[in-house]
């Protein structure tokens, strides 16, 4: 067995744990991923204001460097874990494991993974999550899916963001959807600007669609 | 010895095999890096055609995926390569010395190697280049020097692109340059919008400082 493949096979193990621990506990979490500077953490400031009180929300942040985002989402209202990856181009299932024990999630809530801002590693590496979501901002261009199909392939949910910038940048939407559709043919699209709050109902639906119940005590 | 340091090491001889090659020809090689969709390949089409006649430059596409980019820099009138990565986030020395084997550069000329986007992992892959060279587009936000510090930290030059944009989003440039500064002491910074222009010819002075004259017969 490869080195990779060994890497892999325990990130797998080590995610089905997770998988495991959080149904047992009836909490949601997902992988939310992108570029760097797609708008994540904007992405996630204005949910957790505009569900306080409906959607409980903890999030485990993942940066090469630095807690500027932990700060950001703090503020914002959440519990947060910090995990700085060094040289590390991704999280893996051991470091979310480390945040979810750090965090405690109640049943009925929600954890959000922030990714490292990357279209490549952490496609590869499960963490536990129940749904992985891709943010593709229209500032990045309409070619990711085809120059990045590993990424989009396993995706549940794309959200196009930033369309508030669509005037000014040239986004082919319709081409952008035909090329997730081609590599992810079961994945739902939405598209949203965090900064105006246009689209983000949709995006608060499906969330909260997928949020379980709390345990009945 | 690690693997991961086995691997560095071997790209490392690998890439001083280059550097030699290409110096032994008068060629100057450029490590192009971003994130997926800074706008490496916007600004390399307006660069080959406003610098045709006066600078013969090829190119050296790395992408997961496809070859929309290849394909792009073949219509502004550059010879190039593409490399495939598949799974892999960087391009490495060795895929540069077989792109370099095809595209024969002529001396006084100049090779541009775009990386795969990615603000991580290419930071620690020498590929034999003269200079670093990362783009920073103003929509990614102000940040990213902090947060991913290894790519801004050996940069030889910023160029923060997508400047046309600036009215629209919240970029605090001053911030930005502190930011940098603190990495990288030492790398140059400019600003520039490869669809307005702006700022272009700067970019061009400094290529043309540095591509060596074509060796004496």
């Amino acid at each position: 067995m490869h080195l990779q493949q060994k890497v892999l096979a325990k990130n797998d193990r080590l995610a089905q744990e997770n998988r495991n621990w959080l149904r047992q506990r009836s909490v949601l979490a997902i992988n939310l991923m992108s570029s760097p500077g797609a708008g994540k953490t904007t992405l996630l400031e204005r949910t957790a204001r505009e569900l306080a009180g409906k959607v409980g929300i903890s999030v485990i942040e993942g940066d090469q460097a630095a807690a500027l985002d932990a700060r950001r989402i703090r503020a914002a209202g959440c519990k947060v874990v910090q995990i700085n990856t060094g040289a590390g181009c991704h999280l893996d299932a051991g470091m979310v494991a480390e945040g979810l024990r750090l965090l405690e999630p109640p049943g009925g809530s929600l954890v959000v993974i922030e990714n490292v801002g990357n279209l490549v590693c952490p496609a590869l590496f499960d963490l536990g999550e129940e749904a992985r979501v891709v943010l593709a901002s229209v500032t990045e261009g309409d070619d990711k899916p085809v120059k990045y199909p590993h990424m989009f392939r396993r995706a549940d949910l794309v959200l196009v963001s930033k369309t508030d910038l669509l005037p000014y940048v040239d986004f082919d939407g319709k081409r952008h959807a035909t090329d997730v559709r081609q590599v992810s043919p079961d994945a739902l699209m939405l598209q949203l600007s965090a900064t105006t709050g246009a689209g983000m109902q949709e995006w608060y639906d499906w969330l909260r669609r997928r949020t379980p119940a709390p345990p009945q005590e």
